[in-house]
């Protein structure tokens, strides 16, 4: 019987179990409120961990989709005395690989297969087929790997070896996400402010995804949201961030490996969030200091 | 009836030649040798203009596959005393943007239509179907637009604007191009050199072509690069450029566009080729100096 369970039914766990149902699996879902537009389309969502295990014949396969952090071992703590030998936790979520492979380890004494289950694709493929990969022992992804087979798209799924190494793989994937957006987000920047006025830039962007070797998924998005938004007039130039970028920046440090070009899209995104930058002030101060350049007063 | 002539046979000129065979057009090529390989399969193969030019009907159309500089303006001093009212010459090069508008200048002067003709997708899409994002007036266009149009991928053509607007496009894209590589680039030296030894890189680029947020035509080319050679363990780590980077820089730096992940991705580049970098060994003697850090000495 197909049968998966979800802990946590938001934008990602929430579409992931959609796509469960269309793919014909009996699906359980773990929230804390109801979830009626999941129920109605024959997810079966339940509040409490008893019931939730109860609606999954064991080797069970859970996956988690939570925020990072503490969160994730307080669920655990709160699910594992329910589960039996043999069953399968993913953290599908964008833990850091170190807390997956102690994870790994403390469910391990408990007979329970932890797997780090790296999760990409956006909602849109959570929903239609996503792409994962995924660290653990071969046992426990013996167990998941058709349930995962059958949420990825073609192709989408790769067991990337020790436990820990499906986060890791994702952290890294998501530093190069950033370094190819601030690529792109560059580019847009000179198509807009350059010698040449009045580019239609929904055009260029429509173009770039049709035979160039800028071709890609993120290229796409811009397409989406220039489409919507031709200037991206709207928007306030603040660009937020998740962390894993963080952790690959500081991994890339640790071992001495060169990592500009995804370590400046990072701190792009720090200065695009101060709108008070104490450098540029003192870069200013600086140069009124030595020069008597002009500088701009609050 | 569809004809089209090229004016240089090499790999993109000698590739979109076939394609446009196999599009059935009638093709006449000129270049300085002959071309069994392309005569075989249909290209006519020509070593004069007045040849090359009685061989089109007009309004001709003609493309450039011709190295930028100063090769354009000769061969168009050549050509264009052959052509009649009405004929288009396209440059499908890389073309510096402002040079393209000085010799669409120069050809309207003549009767003869100039397109400054932005192509990418490499020799594979120059093969089976190119993008090709195109500056110039609009009566140019309409006579090489159907032959563009069977030249592209579907979707894979847009008339960008003025004179000169085709190569200014694709010289950013180039830029964009460069960032998305060095991106993709750092992040696999992180999966080679971080903290989890023995990843099978070639399995993270397949997995991240399928359904992730990274997935783009690079990414595709990082894992067929990686198939032939699991861990480039053949390649000298020397990476050349071919300008179109290096004008989109400075453009940037002329209207105060920052353009830092796309710049150091040519720096990046810059920095591949120096092996006895003067800058690593002022910062050695640097640290000698005021540290009595030791050096290595040649």
């Amino acid at each position: 019987m197909k049968e998966i369970g979800f802990i946590g039914l938001g934008r990602m766990g929430g579409n992931l179990a959609l796509h469960a149902v269309d793919e014909g699996f009996s699906v359980v879902g773990k929230a804390r409120s109801r979830k009626p537009e999941l129920e109605e389309m024959g997810v079966r969502v339940v509040g409490d961990y008893p019931s939730f295990v109860k609606g999954l014949h064991p080797p069970r396969v859970v996956y988690l989709s939570l925020p990072a952090g503490p969160t994730i071992d307080q669920v655990l703590e709160e699910l594992v005395p329910y589960l039996k030998d043999g069953d399968v936790v993913m953290d599908g979520g964008n833990s850091l690989y170190l807390d997956s492979i102690r994870r790994e380890e403390t469910l391990r004494r408990s007979g329970i297969y932890f797997l780090d289950c790296g999760t990409s694709g956006g909602t849109g493929g959570a929903r239609h087929g996503a792409c994962f990969m995924v660290g653990g022992r071969r046992e426990g992804i013996a167990v998941a790997e058709p349930v995962l087979k059958a949420l990825a798209v073609e192709e989408g799924y790769v067991h990337t070896g020790v436990p820990g190494s499906g986060h890791y793989v994702k952290m890294i994937h998501n530093a190069v996400e950033y370094g190819m957006m601030q690529a792109i987000a560059e580019g847009f920047d000179l198509l807009a402010n350059g010698s040449l006025k009045g580019l239609n830039l929904r055009d260029v962007a429509h173009v770039w995804n049709h035979g160039s070797i800028v071709a890609s998924f993120l290229m796409a998005m811009a397409e989406k949201a220039l489409e919507k938004d031709p200037a991206l007039a709207a928007l306030q130039p603040f660009v937020d961030d998740s962390g894993e970028g963080r952790w690959a920046v500081k991994e890339a440090l640790d071992h001495s490996v060169p990592f500009v070009a995804n370590a400046y899209a990072l701190n792009s995104r720090f200065a695009s969030r101060d709108k008070d930058s104490m450098a540029h002030r003192m870069l200013a101060a600086l140069r009124k200091e030595f020069g008597e350049h002009p500088v701009k007063k609050k």
